[in-house]
């Protein structure tokens, strides 16, 4: 049970956010990770509808959760935070180098390759909505999103994992997916909707969720914004 | 003068590119690195106007550039590349542990939080150009960017790199930057702006670039495509 009082590791999330929020906030990435290799940690909550204080950029510039404090060491951005925590545990990032570099490549294409044209789709679907360009350009943005994921689903094939065995290239590219969830884009690519439900299905990722859904608390209305 | 036609290091590259791409392809990231710790390397070059070759998705599974493969290693995205290389030498990447995972955090945020809206600017100014619903939707993106560089420029306030000294994490978000050329979006912010003007100032890069646009050759006609 990694929720401790006095664990090392300081996670920041969220509390009080709308219901969208619920199951997609970030440190759900870095909970699934932990909760995989049994590390404790606490939670440093916040409130999600208004800024955060002034000093927390210091510890993340952008004022997004999570963030990771750990002893002596405060980092920033999931990708960097499970790169951290894969240092610390094989279960996490193999120790074989082609094993390892590939599941980097992975973890990084999920950001930076994967996330950002479902960002768009987010951004049009959630944040924009409403807006009477954003019609226009969805067109655009779902042929772009579904250009990505299918070299993803090429990629991936039969294997059940990215890189053949679980890793933190499949915590990120799992959660990435998730964000899609209000749409059936994912499942138009059958093997990747089956390799998103198995992420899904694993006990450590279930455990995360409702850790964060707990500390979320009840949906904020979105009117109440 | 890392170029080598007997390197154990090869990246891959482009050839006959439209003027656009000229010096933001990405292997350019990779270059600068590679320049800077006087590491050689042979570029393999793929035609830039037609789909890589099939087995090409072997070692790049999105069919972009770069991918780099050193002796037995293969990977993909610029950013595990980046922390390839940084792995191997102190120049690129400290070891004390608060420093290393700092510049690791600003590469990711460079990737996962900065490029992002600047990928959408781009993609409305270049890519959608001309399409009727890009001038609506270029404000509500333009504010996303902005909030993002304030951030950065923020957090920069009056260090000379990202982190104190020059890593990884700043060959990253230069190059991030950089893509906004055609604009006078990065202007807005002048301590990001002098920031990206001594990046783009080191012979590493002006090497690399140097490096990558010789390889391009001259550019194509866009009507040609």
């Amino acid at each position: 049970m990694p929720l401790d009082p006095n664990a090392t590791i300081v996670l920041s999330a969220l509390k009080n956010t709308p219901a969208f929020t619920h199951g997609v906030v970030r440190d759900a990435r870095v909970r699934w990770a932990l909760e995989k290799i049994g590390r404790t940690y606490r939670a440093e909550l916040f409130e999600g509808m208004t800024p955060r204080p002034d000093d927390y950029r210091e510890w993340q510039p952008f004022g997004q959760v999570p963030a990771l404090r750990d002893g002596d060491v405060q980092l920033f951005e999931t990708g960097a935070i499970l790169l951290y925590l894969g240092e610390q545990d094989e279960r996490l990032l193999p120790r074989e180098p082609q094993a390892r570099w590939a599941a980097t490549s992975w973890l990084v294409a999920a950001l930076n390759s994967v996330e950002p044209p479902i960002l768009q789709i987010v951004l049009l679907d959630i944040f924009y909505n409403g807006q009477d360009w954003t019609k226009a350009a969805r067109p655009a943005m779902l042929d772009f999103t579904n250009r990505r994921l299918g070299d993803v689903a090429k990629a991936l094939g039969d294997r059940e994992w990215l890189t053949g065995r679980f890793t933190i290239a499949d915590i990120m590219m799992v959660t990435v997916l998730r964000q899609l969830r209000h749409t059936d884009i994912v499942a138009q690519f059958p093997n990747l909707a089956a390799y998103q439900a198995r992420g899904e299905a694993r006990p450590a990722f279930r455990q995360a969720i409702a850790d964060q859904e707990r500390d979320l608390g009840p949906p904020i209305p979105m009117g109440e914004r």
